[in-house]
């Protein structure tokens, strides 16, 4: 069963909310880059994609040997935990699904913490309680997949120094926190240098509206761990033209700028229209916003032509929650009048 | 250790034979299916690559639900054996790396059947005698990457009958096949329908020069099968580019029959001047010439432009053994040449 947003393919000529992509859609400039790249695809691609670290490594500030690339970021996390091996993972849930799924290839045991509604779903000091030492990897979404929710910085350090600790693998995912204004204070990345517990997943997919292209990234400095991943992955998973568009999306700084502007002013609108609607939003800083409203909604913007993300399916969650993308004032508008035709 | 051929990134500037890529290049169509695609990767790729494998099902004349589709060949070997999780394998060597290396993931004990070269390093009945019950996985490269030898039909059935009663997985690797005079003849596709212990593997790399686009397919009746590999592999590993230039490509029914005219004329020319140079080569069938010179050739065409295999690394080859492709004639003629020069 195909458990996420964005399946233009089964439910077409949707408006589609439900998949988390910049609203502005790919830049020109990382278009062009991919097309040329399929022009040069008689090669095989670099198995090692230096230019892609090469430009990563000056856009993140992490040396180049510390960063891999991969077919989307949801292939890394299947080679981390196919490198990693882990016995028994903590996932804090509701979160983005792959994690476990990758989970199951090695038969790890998972254990759930449930993030409680009561705590508008943010991980509490609790959680660093079941941070022991037979715990071999844990995955955290930063902001959260589908709340859109920030761990504070001091919070993730404290997280980050346990892990230490009882030398536990933290895997950060933060495919998303580009959209915030706040990434540089909330990102982990400057750790990365100085531990080996740590790993931070990015991605290109939804920052630059590529998701069709596939790219992601990894960062840690944990060389032996990026080693045994790459043993664990075919030599040439990253196309060409994903590995030209990354190059040309990383120089795209007016289209990220712009496209943060727009979000903030999106994302206010669409919370202030929730709140009109007395829908229980949950202080989201990413391009998406989840919502609860009661079981029904998904069926009904449905027969109106939009899709949005029925997050029921989510472990941890129950009926009556959602999370839709933050598109367009047009196209935001179009949702609100569903939304208020539906109250 | 990067182990195989095609390697322009770390040998800039080369003529590069090193590489088994159909001497055409990508069909033109095919470029301008997959720039169609980039400009629509806005969007997630289809999970199902429901047009591809309609498209695919079409041409192979196998059903639609025994298709499935991968980032590259190289991926499905690898979702292949974490679906299967062998714990034995038997491989005929030389051949493909990348069997061996998805093999260790799982922890997969090799046991290595060892081609002779006064047998022309082509697989004898004796083979049979080894598939035993408690051999899980066999792959069999047809023709063979690096000899480019065929295994006769009638040979091959046996191994599927064996295989079936000794409830053995026979992974045939037909990638190169559809550049051989009598694919026809030779493919196992048509058993696929009749048996659940046949995965036939082919790839769109090659014949249409396309390696950079990463695309591959499995055929295969096994449907239980199929689901586990879904299952231990990510939603999205077909990008969109990859997709529409697959749907593309197979229409190019022009281009193929050109290249294969070509490439039969190439080859005559090619292994005709070794045979006045007195080098060994092994009847390729294929778009590559697998042939013995002595050692030191690799380092000579290297100081003079010209990158080939040294077939040194294979497992079961010594020194001295070589793999090049079929180019056009003005590039084969450079190389003979070369070769000439170093006699």
């Amino acid at each position: 069963m195909y458990q996420h947003g964005g399946d233009i393919y089964n439910h077409k000529n949707m408006l589609d909310f439900s998949a988390n992509i910049n609203m502005l859609g790919i830049p020109k400039g990382v278009v062009l880059a991919a097309c040329e790249g399929v022009a040069l695809s008689q090669h095989y691609p670099d198995p090692q994609c230096v230019n892609l670290r090469q430009a990563l490594s000056e856009q993140e500030q992490i040396p180049m040997e510390q960063i891999i690339c991969g077919n989307g970021a949801a292939e890394l996390i299947i080679s981390l935990v196919l490198a990693k091996r882990p016995k028994k993972a903590l996932l804090p849930v509701p979160s983005f699904h792959e994690y476990e799924q990758a989970l199951h290839i090695v038969d790890c045991k998972i254990l759930h913490h449930y993030l409680k509604e009561i705590d508008s779903f943010l991980l509490q000091e609790e959680f660093l309680k079941e941070i022991k030492a037979d715990v071999d990897i844990i995955f955290l979404c930063n902001p959260n997949n589908p709340t859109g929710t920030l761990i504070e910085p001091e919070f993730m350090e404290k997280i980050l120094r346990k892990c230490e600790e009882q030398d536990v693998l933290l895997v950060v995912d933060e495919c998303f926190i580009d959209f915030t204004e706040e990434s540089k204070d909330y990102s982990i990345k400057s750790q990365c240098k100085s531990t080996k517990n740590l790993f931070i997943l990015k991605a290109f997919t939804k920052l630059y509206a590529m998701p069709g292209l596939r790219l992601g990234y990894g960062l840690c400095s944990n060389l032996e761990l990026l080693q045994k991943m790459k043993e664990v992955s075919q030599p040439w998973s990253v196309s060409i033209p994903a590995q030209m568009a990354g190059v040309a999306a990383l120089k795209e700084t007016n289209y990220v700028k712009q496209s943060k502007e727009l979000l903030g002013k999106e994302r206010a609108y669409l919370i202030h229209e929730f709140e009109k609607l007395n829908m229980k939003t949950y202080a989201s800083k990413a391009n998406y916003i989840f919502f609860h409203a009661g079981s029904g909604l998904y069926e009904r913007c449905y027969a109106l032509g939009i899709l949005i993300r029925n997050c029921s399916n989510y472990e941890g969650l129950g009926e009556g929650y959602y999370r839709i993308a933050v598109r367009t004032h047009e196209e935001n508008r179009q949702l609100i009048d569903v939304l208020r035709g539906w109250q």
